[in-house]
């Protein structure tokens, strides 16, 4: 269609910074019609995308530009990170209004920059446009090993559920962003793992490749729209149930305090509130030891078992004695999910 | 990040019709973290993406949905054809203002997938979100021989210069929906065929890799911006310049009329109209006879030489007997371009 990033829109949107760590099989990136790159003999190509736009997924507001750039990648890099792959290339289309200043597009690039080369990834394509909304939409193209990618659609029953991180935090920082007014007798200390969640998330990359080799994970996704929907998602596609027990839920104790403030309850937020970006996996029978001693062998990361997974359907979350059906109850009040 | 389509979101946006006439290399498709491929063997990926944006680049006021659906797939298989690529999957995000008529969508999507199936393109991904401007991205990914990709960079000087169909018809097609009061007195006839190429531009895909599969064509990209700024990226890239002679350009009875009426000259609209999805190409010194006999046995289409690289730099036409600088003149009256 319209021409293509030149060399010139590049050196100014991403000062030169498409990243150059993996170039291994890029025949051809930024600057043609398409970017040309090789097979990887026995790998399987992955690949996804999200779009982004302005007040219906971010708030520029109170967003610092270079976090809200590594975000924009980050999101993108946990769907990779889902499927146990290996990010490799980008593409990013980005819809400037006119209004906009140039230092804030070059700080979301520079941050968007920054997060590419965490994960050893170039740029190499993309379009500007002029457009109303602030927009960005982001590719990634990734890879797994044949046979190592995790599907959703392959739990067993009567398989632990695992979750790589706190549940709910992104959701609770969210809520201190929008009313910071609200949260201000609290300690920096407590405030600030909810807000950075929010604001800048980590895929977990590393993880998901560790997961993916061992051979020993069943399903596997990533954390978008909070546990009760995404474990959903894995149930669903397996054709299983699962069991959630509240008590065994990450990070209850950072919650408890913003709830009160809030008016909700801990657990709701852990099971409805989305963008935690963490992993969620079940494992398979009898594999937990093994697979635990893996990830302390090669730093994985902690990961916390939250329940199992059950024969019949639905997710089901045990609280207080009560089991009460959870699935597809996604993160409701903040009109964020399309 | 947030779930991708779910089979179901598929059936109701896209009728069930993702595609399943390239599906050798697919392992997963559609509802997962990421889709999943194989390699091609030798071939090499390309890749390519546009975003459209809704009053930036379409007008839902004269452009009906289905054509809209099938061009905003088009746009994006030129970039493929451009290479000289066949292509194989496409991503799909859209973002849908709340007041849309969901038969609108409909629509679009079915023109969308019509087009895909044309040309053997399975839908892999894509994301659904809610947005203040109706706003499309397009990812097409294809496939080229190893060694058979056309750059923009291998121009060679002394060559013929060639064009896939007449220029400016799009641009001309543009200003008959805008003000198709000024045009009553027209035939249909003499109308239809510029408003079709600006409604429903078909790209060149057979075309494109015939030429590539041919080995005598050294440079080559889609016609989007207008000869004067699609060939100036060529001779940049290459390191030529060019001459274009103005009793060369294809279709100017075409344009006569229209242009009287829009009070301009036809040789401004066919240097510097954008969006006819043509391929301009340099053939190999010596070439030209071989390839056009070639183009003719396979059935390529038509070809219209229109000029000739030159050593030194820059794109000029020549006209009635005048050499003017032309390069970069891009499609200004619009206000379309991003």
């Amino acid at each position: 269609m319209r021409a293509k990033w030149s060399e010139l829109d590049m050196i100014a949107l991403f000062s030169g910074r498409t990243g150059a760590v993996d170039t291994e099989g890029l025949i051809k990136g930024i600057g043609d019609d398409c970017a040309i790159f090789t097979g990887l003999g026995q790998r399987h190509w992955l690949v996804t995308t999200d779009i982004l736009i302005e007040r219906v997924h971010f708030d520029r507001s109170w967003h610092p530009p270079s976090l809200l750039g590594r975000k924009s990648i980050a999101v993108n890099l946990s769907d990779i990170a889902a499927m146990g792959g290996t990010p490799h290339y980008a593409l990013v289309s980005i819809a400037l209004p006119e209004q906009i200043e140039r230092d804030w597009v070059a700080q979301w690039s520079a941050g968007a920059a920054d997060m590419l080369e965490e994960f050893g990834c170039t740029l190499i394509g993309g379009d500007t446009v002029k457009g109303k909304d602030l927009t960005f939409n982001i590719v990634i193209l990734g890879s797994a090993a044949e046979g190592e990618t995790i599907l959703r659609s392959t739990a067993g029953a009567e398989e632990n559920i695992y979750v790589s991180g706190g549940l709910g935090f992104a959701a609770a920082g969210l809520e201190i962003c929008r009313n910071p007014e609200q949260f201000k007798s609290f300690t920096k200390n407590e405030l600030e793992p909810l807000i950075n969640k929010h604001l800048d998330p980590m895929p977990r990359v590393h993880l998901g490749e560790i997961l993916a080799a061992s051979g020993m994970v069943s399903a596997m996704q990533d954390i978008s729209d909070g546990i009760a929907t995404d474990l959903a998602h894995i149930c669903t596609q397996s054709s299983v149930g699962a069991v959630v027990e509240e008590g065994l839920l990450p990070g209850a104790s950072a919650l408890q305090g913003v709830c009160r403030t809030l008016n909700c309850e801990v657990v709701e937020l852990q099971v409805s509130g989305g963008e935690d970006y963490e992993l969620l996996f079940t494992i398979k029978q009898g594999k937990d030891e093994d697979l635990l001693a893996l990830l302390r062998a090669q730093g994985g990361g902690q990961v916390y078992r939250v329940g199992r997974t059950v024969g019949g359907d639905g997710v089901r979350l045990l609280s207080g004695g009560r089991s009460v059906d959870i699935a597809y109850q996604g993160f409701q009040h903040t009109g964020e999910r399309g």
